[in-house]
């Protein structure tokens, strides 16, 4: 199971009742962050996952509201009493960014990772002291900007018929379900032996903040869950969010469509902005499986067998 | 008038009900703040008065839940159209402090006026672009850290018996009660000849985080309202309060005393802390113009006059 948790879906400025657009995964005990404007560690206290399993932090740019609750998060993920190593990843310029913000963390518990990116896209890359992956696509806004992609693998179904055939104790049948070899009465028995072809894992994707760029639709492709920006509604502010490098919810909805996700959440709404579901149906018309995002708004995927 | 609202009343981690502590002053239009941590433009925009007008920002320390909401806050008053200069004071290191984190505030529309204190007491420096006055007394905390207060001149009482002595039109009788000169028939006239001694402004003082060093009750003396940290309510927390360099309520009271101030508002509460009130009496007990200061408490004074 993966559980996803939208902790925020404000754009540029924090509000009292819409937190900065935040995305935190979940997967086997581990937590990976996507972005972390100021706020952040209040509304992920709200949600009650706690702090001290967050392994990574991504970020998409750096402005403000992307990236200004960072050294408050770090504090309060030491204060959790974390000691094991964080990664945070990034576009070019990480480094400098970091170097500057956390001039106030003092005394952390635990060390940082810096893993800057070049400005390119990356290919599922393995989270360090997790079992997920981290996929990067460069975007057009008004900095470099990433789009992210959290992915997990998924072995093989077992074959009960093939496993049989081996005559081995079952209790060894765990092992190599479990992708680890075994040794009986001399012979060495591997996991291809019980197991079918790698079946697919979970795949969510991440999009904010950006244009609609034509690579975006091959990236997402087949997502369990499309997290995507919709600075506005309204499709008549089209051309305000077209100048400001910001996407509407048509425009979101297009490119579910086109990148045949199972499901969209909009978030990084205008502060202006006050009722997100109210142009909901627009983006529905493209995309029945869209949804307006909310603070807080979780969704658990599993593999229903 | 000055009009005073305590914006945040927590310490160390912003909770979704208390904001970290922060205080911002008003008088005559300008606006002064004091402390700055992850989600003061949150609570700032909520209580309303507007991100525009402020003139100074004013840092005790360095410690994250002090200043971390600067990027953001600087350009939420960018976004509101401030063009006029802004002064940031603190203790030393303000410079290298400021250059980390404004790594992250891109484009804002006005300038900033650095002004890196010494570790010194300072009294009454004017404050640009207003007509407040701020003074400084270093504290005993991890960090070096400040207490300020902000005060104003208030000028002498009109005499109306010397005013009509010195047969002037009526029209000029405000000139000279504003603090201008007068000509008239030739001869000089000038404010001492209507006014009386100058009489005392408004004085407020806000002190955190700190151990309630013996310095502290002549820095606030007589102050119409006094702000300070109480870490714990609980008498029994004494030995924690200390370890960590903060105040319990009873050491806050004890300074309110002292200085004989005129009321006291208890802040930067501990997020354990789930009732300020609950501890009040013991406080009480001590100064009885205690409160336990909420978040956006607000208070206006006036000479009654």
């Amino acid at each position: 199971m993966m559980d996803i948790c939208l902790l925020g879906t404000g754009g540029m400025m924090p509000l009292h009742n819409r937190y900065l657009t935040a995305l935190l995964c979940r997967y086997k005990g581990n937590m990976v962050l996507i972005d972390c404007g100021e706020g952040t560690q209040v509304t992920l206290n709200l949600q009650g996952w706690g702090f001290k399993s967050i392994d990574a932090i991504c970020f998409t740019h750096y402005h403000a509201d992307h990236i200004s609750g960072l050294p408050g998060l770090l504090w309060a993920i030491s204060n959790a009493g974390r000691t094991e190593e964080i990664t945070i990843y990034g576009p070019p310029e990480l480094e400098r960014i970091l170097t500057g913000l956390l001039v106030i963390a003092y005394d952390l518990g635990f060390p940082i990772k810096i893993v800057e990116l070049e400005y390119r896209e990356y290919n599922e890359m393995p989270i360090p002291g997790t079992e997920m992956f981290l996929s990067c696509l460069p975007l057009k806004h008004g900095k470099p900007c990433f789009a992210y992609s959290i992915s997990t693998k998924r072995g093989g179904k077992f074959d009960l018929e093939r496993a049989e055939a081996l005559n081995l104790p079952k209790r060894l049948w765990g092992e190599l379900q479990g992708g680890n070899e075994a040794l009986f009465e001399g012979r060495r028995y591997t996991p291809d032996m019980v197991l079918g072809p790698e079946r697919e894992g979970f795949k969510i994707a991440y999009c904010t903040d950006t244009r609609p760029v034509k690579t975006i639709p091959a990236f997402i492709n087949g997502a369990d869950l499309f997290i995507c920006e919709g600075l506005y509604g309204d499709p008549e502010k089209a051309e305000r969010a077209r100048s400001h490098m910001h996407m509407i919810y048509q425009e979101a909805a297009r490119l579910a469509r086109e990148g045949d996700v199972k499901a969209l959440w909009l978030t990084h709404y205008s502060p202006a902005m006050i009722n997100p579901k109210e142009f909901l149906g627009v983006a529905r018309a493209i995309f029945p499986g869209a949804a307006a995002g909310y603070d807080r708004i979780t969704k658990t995927l599993d593999f229903g067998d």
